[in-house]
């Protein structure tokens, strides 16, 4: 059975999170691994409250997993601190590990802020050049460029400005736009738009 | 969807703790919530590091999810320190959650001890008597009883002993005999061994 590995926090609720990808993994024949970047007292209604870990917790989790797995893929939700970020993108690059998805998770849907300032430069900087896809939100996007995006166009200029970073490709969500949802795809040759009816998203909601 | 809650450790492999019980949650249709009360990296080898967290915050995911959602069962596993034990006793009681299976899970299946001494008194005077079912397997059995269990005679003595702490039910797990594993199972009137053939444990392994 193949290996796949999320960093992202804990949701005790279990609509985000850790224990929504582990969900996904499963759905897809897949073993979950995990590590636990920050727990959460969180429901459908709000983060109650939450405790990052000590990077090098986070560390010594992929660690784990890496030495004693065959990893095939790897998927960061809510890394929740700056040094996190980087420490997750040191042992990434150390273990090698392949096709690593980044969703910029930057704060969750309530609105509450899970990540400071300093962890967006440390996702530009370091994490994104290591990535296959990196799938940000509108809100992710602005935090990731500091400026707005809210149009169709300024998706697909968000997109092609953090390629540049260097992941191999982008994925911005347009989720929050107004009418059917858009989503924006490059991976520097193409540049595709992704519809999709809206689906029911009681489970989905959180921190990711 | 029926709500169960876990609360239990973080197992990183994904072959014990929290991880595991929302895949027997899943499987048997229910939504899976948990309060994680340990960090650990751990894989199918060894408990690598592992970081408890405070009991205010395990009782406050207990309570984002009850505050929210109609939790019909509750499973504890690792709970790492006593003041955890406690914490998590009132929390259950306050709530008044039903149908509570403890798992007083003592050390990994590695050996490495995961709970302190001080919390065995916090599982028998406070836990036990808010439980469904307790489910000691032999060495956790002989911790909460202080004495040696390891024959079947014994077993059936530790099983009334237990249940005479205020559990309605206990089971006490013979997986470590020698020979075929036999649980034995009383609840105040039945005493009943439960005989099964031996499956195959590499993904029941772990920290429970």
């Amino acid at each position: 059975m193949k290996v796949a590995l999320t960093i992202a926090g804990s949701d005790s609720g279990g609509g985000a999170g850790i224990q929504a990808d582990l969900r996904t993994f499963a759905a897809h024949g897949l073993h979950g691994a995990s590590a636990i970047t920050a727990v959460t007292a969180q429901n459908t209604v709000a983060v109650v409250d939450y405790v990052a870990l000590e990077p090098r917790m986070v560390v010594a989790q992929i660690d784990a997993v890496a030495s004693d797995m065959p990893v095939a893929a790897v998927k960061t939700g809510m890394l929740a601190t700056g040094p996190i970020v980087e420490a997750v993108a040191e042992a990434v690059a150390r273990r090698r590990l392949p096709h690593l998805v980044v969703d910029p998770v930057m704060a969750a849907k309530s609105g509450d802020r899970l990540l400071d300032p300093v962890a967006e430069a440390a996702y530009r900087e370091r994490l994104f050049p290591l990535a296959e896809v990196v799938t940000p939100n509108l809100a992710e996007a602005e935090a990731l460029l500091r400026r707005p995006v809210r149009t169709l166009d300024a998706m697909a200029q968000a997109a092609r400005d953090l390629h540049a970073l260097g992941p191999r490709a982008v994925l911005v969500k347009g989720g929050h736009l107004e009418g059917d949802p858009v989503d924006v795809f490059f991976d520097g040759r193409r540049l595709e738009e992704l519809r999709a009816p809206r689906i029911d998203t009681r489970h989905t909601h959180g921190t990711g």
